[in-house]
């Protein structure tokens, strides 16, 4: 594999979840696999599970890891082409990708979206700029628009938990304070797009994600309907994406609570809200997976990592 | 051991300094001990020989490091059970330590307090949520309260300097520009009590340190007579304990001088405020043990750790 | 070698290049040089090539290395001496220098330059605190007016890229936004004083570099008769030394363009502003060598800690 971009770069999500489990099982065997190789980490934005589990990867394939606040530790980067530089930013992406690729064999990005800019998003500005400018392997550790390591990783975690073929997995809108960006759950809806799963999304009316994400996936306005008989429920706030960015809805009624998700396995990619998103009850169940599923986060970034390396 | 969260946890302090002692003279004998183990480094604040000396530490014993300035690189993070988290706090310490315990090995944290809220400060709210919630080894680098890496390298560094039996040891107050924490104070105050030491405490009025931890340590206001036939001075300000978190006074007559101190080795954690605390005669004569004390604050962590490691 | 702090500690240049050539040929020859060895990188300022370059100079030689935002994750420093420490400064560069000494074999410093007091830039306050407190070898990541680690860097590039014998090299001032140090232009000069080369400086009148720096070197104030039959053309800006630290001049008649620059090679240490210092014409040619002089950061900073390592 060259880049890891999005869940559209796993060709076959049953052969990499088992392999995934396997490194699960050994997380130190392929440990002089990254001998020598040296995987930097850049972020554009704050950053803990994917900061620390990246890291736990790559020290578990035997790699040097080297870790940058882009905006704290280093310049102010332009994005644009063809810019007259005499603003706030110091460095073009064409020179830091290019130089930063010089000194690492694999350079990890974690660049959020505007959430003004649609266009912008859309486009991936900053990911893209890393893969063109670049001259190794990009690993996205969440984008404008997909989070695919934590797709990945939440692809993993229900089959780990499955008891069914073929298990129904909601995605439900969740209230919250602040505009969230989509990355999440469309990586989420495009891995399980890729299981062979009954998933559904519900959301309130005016927070339908990106149609060209969610295709053919059912989308029901009525959470308490899409909760029936659900095996999982995961919970996940976005900010509007027909009024971008825009917080429509903030009350309370959205929110999962142990009433409403039943027995349902819950997810969360956290970090998460508690007595916002979810309540407490549901959190501190045996129910939840969320640690679990953080856990998992080593797992797929070491597969990923993985699948670079032999590659390089 | 399991967790490092205070002096009380050692079991035999001349024990602990003999061993540290051996350390010191070959840091790197136990170099295997922490292979393919990881040590994660949580700052809620500044630190830099808390930083430098415990990675140092880990990496003598063969661990990778992961360091985190939590309140920049990650999320605020809320404290209170059951708290409804609409506010500035985004992820519940419940899930950040479990979370953080599934990449690292052994967690260290440092939470200053807040000298504003006593009784929250005196529950050591922040460490004791990392040990109530995370799934591994915690280790204190300086909590609400107590230092106790600090006070173990105190400890070795006066058996180290010490040519009497029983010397006798002097902590004193001394003036600040701000409010400071009582950490470091109540964490020699109890490894004095633990050494064979003529151990005595100076201080102005309404300065008295929790009674809890003084117990029955002599108490002198007037630091002239404290300093009579000392042979360690350790100076250290605090912020007023029964005025909590107030400044009382900064009048420069508790300095210790070259010439109040007479011939007594002086001691401080560092960082120290020159001309404040302390004059330059002192910190530049042979009597400053302050660079030897940061030296050995390696070597206790590293002891710290490797207790930890061998009943991991 | 002790320290390295400037180009004047290069006794032999094309010595140096040819065994930085040979670094760059096999980076991985002396991965245990520096085993159980410790660099401490401390940065004053921002960094990206610096930051990276050097850790992987580190890593290649089997070094641990400890990174430091000193004004983030640590204390205020204080510099003066004597001075009564009741500001915003909480430790001395005496305790401070001596204190990491105990924790790295090798010590790398950032430090820029004021650019308001040329007296305090001009005695090298940082960086000379270091050398003085400081009980091992001090590399000088770039200080108030050197970056030698760049100077030796240019130095690699232009030996890799010449054609001729005595090839004509011409560092010019460039436009730019904000009052720029003299560090890497010093160094520069230092440099090319050192090599075989046709060497000349043009900038504006009102910009001369620091009269004991370029000593015989010629400075023309014509960019257009400097760059006739130059094979390299390095640019740079720099505030005025004589009016210190002001910028006289902002427009872009000095820019390096495709068209005044001719087949010269273009070289800059980066970040560098687009369409402000250079245009894009010429970073995006063939002819742009500051890719390459980013690469070469890594081989100088290893040759410069392979020569400390060999002394420890």
């Amino acid at each position: 594999m060259k880049h890891y971009t999005s869940i559209q770069d796993i060709p076959d999500i049953y052969a990499w979840i088992d392999e995934a489990k396997k490194i699960k099982e050994n997380p130190l065997k392929n440990k002089k696999l990254g001998k020598h190789k040296t995987l930097g980490l850049l972020f554009f934005n704050s950053s803990l599970r994917t900061r620390l589990s990246t890291q736990k990867a790559a020290l578990n394939l035997g790699m040097h890891t080297i870790v940058m606040n882009v905006s704290e530790d280093a310049w102010g980067i332009e994005f644009e082409d063809g810019s007259i530089m005499n603003g706030t930013t110091a460095e073009h992406i064409k020179e830091a990708a290019a130089v930063v690729s010089q000194y690492c064999d694999i350079i990890a990005v974690r660049a959020f979206p505007t959430l003004k800019d649609k266009e912008k998003d859309e486009r991936e500005q900053v990911l893209n700029a890393f893969i063109k400018h670049a001259s190794v392997p990009i690993v996205n550790m969440e984008s404008a628009t997909s989070h695919p390591l934590q797709g990945l990783t939440d692809a993993i975690t229900i089959a780990e938990n499955s008891t069914k073929k073929r298990p129904k997995v909601v995605l439900t809108w969740a209230p919250h304070v602040k505009a969230l960006p989509h990355a999440v759950a469309n990586s989420f809806v495009e891995a399980m797009q890729k299981m062979d799963v009954d998933f559904v999304i519900t959301n309130p009316e005016g927070y339908n994600l990106n149609p060209n994400i969610t295709k053919d996936t059912p989308i029901i306005h009525n959470q308490k309907e899409a909760f029936k008989n659900a095996d999982f429920v995961y919970a996940k706030n976005w900010s509007s994406y027909d009024s971008y960015g825009q917080i429509l809805k903030k009350d309370a009624d959205w929110m999962v609570t142990k009433a409403n998700i039943g027995n349902a396995k819950f997810m969360h990619c956290l970090p998460v809200r508690r007595n916002v998103v979810v309540e407490d009850a549901v959190l501190d169940s045996e129910n939840s997976l969320v640690i679990q599923q953080a856990n998992n986060r080593t797992f797929a970034a070491q597969l990923v990592l993985k699948k670079i390396l032999e590659d390089l």
